[in-house]
C-alpha cells in the first residue's frame, strides 16, 4: 500500500490527486509538491467507496467542515441522514461524524454510504461509548480495544481521524500547575485525561503512536492531531497547556510524515481575535507547514444562538492568516445538538468565512465569482445575482417574500435605488 | 448655545457628557478630552426629548448603528415602530430612520418619540423624495429646499445627520476616468450625482458647507460626513473615488471642528478582508482621529441572506483596527427592506463584531461578561449561562426546545460532556 504522501514524494500523480487538482482549476504537479512536502493532504480511504477526493492545503481553497452525529440524548439516523444531506447542498467540503449515541456502528455506515465528501470521525467516542456500555467506565477502556476501534473505522472507509495524542502527562501537568477556567473542554481530551489521571499512565495514542502510524499507513487514513486540550474560553487561550499540546503534535508530524502518513493539526477553540493570527503562525511554525484545520475560533464566549456568527469572524481572520481547514460551528453550539437546519447554517456561514479569506490570501480567480455579482447587480439582473448567492434558495425566498411594485429593484430603496437612479439618468441623457 | 464639542473644549462636563462616562465606567475628565479633540461625539440634539445620551469614539465601547426606515414599497408605520423596539431590545446603540416611503415626517416623529438612543437621518432622502412627488424629478429639487429639509429635521430632535459632502465635482470625475464596476451605490451619492450632472454644478453641500455647518451648529446636530462614492463591490474597494471623497471629508472634518460642531466619518461599504485595516488608517490619519462609521464592511459579494455575516467579519476587523461605529446590516440587505425579525439578527450579528473588537483591543472590562460566561459553563450553571448570552431569549428557546435527560449538560454531548465527564472524575476522587 502506498500512501498519497509516499506517492507524491515517487512523483506519481494519483488518480485523486489529479481529480482534487481538477476540481479547483490546480496544477497537479504543484499540488503534488504540497502534498509531498505534507503542507497539503488529500484525505481519501480507498474503501470510502463514492468518495470525490479533495486536497486540504497549501495552495488550496479553504475548506470547512461540519461536525456532524448523534448524541446519547438525540440519535435518530434518519436526523442524520438529512443533517448529512443538509451540510453537503449548503456546500461543505467534509463531514465528521461524531455520534456518541444509538447504534453508532450502523449511522456511521449511513453517512459513509451516502457521502461524497471526506468524512472524519474521532474514534475514542465510540470506543469510550462501549466502555461506558460494557464495563461501566471510560477508565475501563483497555489501549488494544481503542486501537480495534481505530483500525476496525479504518477499514469501514474512514478518510481522516482526530486522535489526540498530544494530551499528554506533561501538558496536563502544565495545565494543572497554571491553571484554567475551564480546564478541558474537548471530548476527547477529557475521556483520555480521566484515563490518564485514573491509571497514572501516559496517553495511550502518545505511547503507542507508532501502532496508530501503522493503522493509518495501512488504510490510507489522514490522521487529524485533535487539541485535547483546546481553550473552553478566551481566558484560557494561547496558554502553556495549549502551547504544550500543539508543541508535541509539531513532533508527531514529523513521525508521520516519516512513516508516509498524511497528516493535518487541529487548533483552537475559544480565541480573542487579536490573539488569532499568533495562534495559525505558531502552528505554521512548529508544525512545519502542516494544514492547520481549526474549530472556529470563537471570537467571543457569550454568543449561545449566535456562535456560527462567532466563528465566521474567528474563522475568516485565521484563514486570512493561513489557516486551511474550517470546522464549522452551528447556531445550536453550547446549547443543543445541531439539527439539519442548524447544519446548514452552520455551513454557509464558514463558507462565507472561508471565502473572505481566500480572497483575502490571493487565491486566484477567488474573486472571480464576486465580480461577477457585483456585474449582475450593477445590470440589476436579479436571476444572476439569485443564482450567485452562497444560497440561492434562500436568497430566492427572501426576494419573493416581499416583491417591488418595479421588479428592476427591491423593496429596500425601491425607485430610489441608487443604480436605477445613476442608470435612468444616463439612460436620459442618450 | 454651546455645542458639546465647545463646551468640552471649555472644560465643562455637561450632563450629557457624565452620563454617557457613566454608562460605560469611563472617567468624564477623559471623555471630555476626546471630545474636545473630536475623537469622540456624543451626538444628543436637545430636542430629542428621551434621549439617554451616550458617547462615539476614543475610549469607548465600539458603538452599533440600525438603519430603519420606510421605502415606497413598504411604509407601515407599525411596522417601523416594530423595527424601531426589536432594534432597541437586541441592544442597538443608535438607529437611522431612512424613510423614503409614507409619512416621511410622521414616522420621523414617530421614531423620535420612542427613541431612548440618538437617531440618525439623511436629509436629502426627504428632500429628494419630495422633489420626486412634487417636481417630478430630483434634479428639481433646489438647495434651499435641501437646507430646508435639513434645519426642520434638526428642529424636530435629529441627532445626526448624514450628509454626503464629498461627493464633488473632482471626485465625479476621477470615477468617471477610472471606471468602475458598480458606480455608485448610496442613495445619496446617487441622488447628489444626478442633480450636479444635470445642472453642470458642484455639490450643494459641499458649495454651502458653512450653511450646513451654521444649522449643526444652532440645532447641536452631529454631522456624519457620508461616503457617497463608497465601493459597491471588493472590486471598486479603496479607489480613486473613493480615497478622493475621503480627502475631501478629512478637510470638511476640519472645518467643521474649526465651527464647533462634532463630526464623523462615514466608510465603506463593500472591502476585502485584506483592506479593511488599510482603509481604517487611512480614515484615522487622514480625518485626524475623528470617530469612523463604517457600513459593514462587507468582505464579500455573494452572501445575498446572509450579509449580517459578511458584515460581522468585516465590522470586527474593522473595529480591532479602530473604528468607532458599525452600521448593521441585516439578513434582508441586497434582496428587500429588512422586517422586525431581520433587524434583530442584524443588530445581534453587529454587536458580537463589535464586542470582539472590544476585547481584541483592549478595552478594559470589555471581556469580564465572557469570562463570567466561562465560569459559568465550567460550573454547568445554566441559568447563568443563558442570562450573559448575547440574545438570552433565544438561547433559552434553543434550549428548551432540546431537552437533555441530564439536566446538568445539554443534548450536543449528552452525558460525555467534556466539563462534567473531568468533574465526575474528580468528584469522585473526594
Amino acid at each position: 500500500m502506498t500512501t498519497q504522501l509516499e506517492a507524491a514524494r515517487a512523483g506519481q500523480l494519483t488518480s485523486e490527486l489529479l481529480r482534487a487538482a481538477a476540481r479547483e482549476g490546480l496544477d497537479p504537479e504543484r499540488l503534488r509538491e504540497a502534498v509531498a512536502q505534507g503542507k497539503a493532504a488529500i484525505p481519501a480511504n480507498p474503501h470510502h467507496a463514492n468518495l470525490d477526493p479533495l486536497a486540504i492545503g497549501a495552495g488550496t481553497r479553504i475548506k470547512v467542515n461540519a461536525n456532524l452525529g448523534t448524541s446519547a440524548d438525540r440519535a435518530d439516523p434518519a436526523e442524520e441522514l438529512a443533517k448529512l444531506r443538509a451540510a453537503i447542498s449548503a456546500g461543505a467540503d467534509a463531514v465528521m461524524d461524531l455520534s456518541t449515541g444509538g447504534d453508532i456502528r450502523a449511522i456511521r455506515r449511513l453517512v459513509l454510504e451516502n457521502c461524497p465528501v471526506p468524512v472524519g470521525t474521532v474514534p475514542i467516542y465510540e470506543a469510550a461509548t462501549e466502555a461506558v456500555a460494557r464495563q461501566g467506565g471510560i477508565v475501563h477502556l483497555s489501549p488494544d480495544d481503542l486501537f480495534a476501534t481505530i483500525e476496525r473505522q479504518a477499514q469501514e472507509g474512514v478518510d481522516f481521524m482526530t486522535v489526540h495524542c498530544g494530551v499528554t502527562l506533561q501538558a496536563l501537568e502544565r495545565l494543572r500547575r497554571e491553571g484554567r477556567v475551564t480546564d478541558i473542554v474537548s471530548r476527547g481530551g477529557a475521556f483520555l485525561t480521566t484515563w490518564m489521571l485514573y491509571h497514572g499512565r501516559e496517553n495511550p495514542l502518545y505511547e503507542h503512536y507508532d501502532r496508530l502510524l501503522d493503522i493509518a499507513h495501512s488504510y490510507e487514513v489522514t490522521l487529524s492531531l485533535g487539541d485535547g486540550l483546546r481553550p473552553g474560553c478566551l481566558a484560557d487561550a494561547t496558554d502553556r497547556a495549549q502551547v504544550s499540546e500543539l508543541l508535541t503534535l509539531g513532533e508527531l508530524t514529523e513521525r508521520a510524515w516519516a512513516a508516509g502518513v498524511q497528516v493535518m493539526i487541529e487548533g483552537p477553540g475559544h480565541v480573542p481575535l487579536d490573539q488569532v493570527q499568533a495562534n495559525v503562525l505558531l502552528q505554521k511554525r512548529l508544525c512545519h507547514g502542516a494544514p492547520f484545520y481549526v474549530l472556529g475560533p470563537l471570537v467571543t464566549d457569550i454568543a449561545s444562538g449566535y456562535d456560527h456568527i462567532a466563528c465566521a469572524i474567528g474563522g475568516a481572520v485565521a484563514g486570512w492568516a493561513g489557516a486551511d481547514f474550517l470546522c464549522y460551528v452551528t447556531p445550536a453550539e453550547h446549547l443543543s445538538l445541531p439539527n439539519a437546519e442548524d447544519v446548514r447554517e452552520g455551513v454557509i456561514a464558514a463558507r462565507i468565512a472561508a471565502h473572505a479569506a481566500d480572497i483575502a490570501r490571493g487565491l486566484p480567480g477567488a474573486r472571480d465569482v464576486d465580480d461577477e455579482m457585483a456585474r449582475a447587480r450593477k445590470r440589476l439582473d436579479w436571476k444572476r445575482q439569485i443564482e450567485l448567492s452562497i444560497n440561492p434558495e434562500g436568497a430566492k425566498r427572501r426576494r419573493e417574500a416581499s416583491q417591488p411594485a418595479d421588479s428592476d429593484v427591491c423593496t429596500m430603496c425601491g425607485q430610489f435605488c441608487a443604480i436605477k437612479v445613476v442608470r435612468d439618468y444616463f439612460k436620459g441623457k442618450d
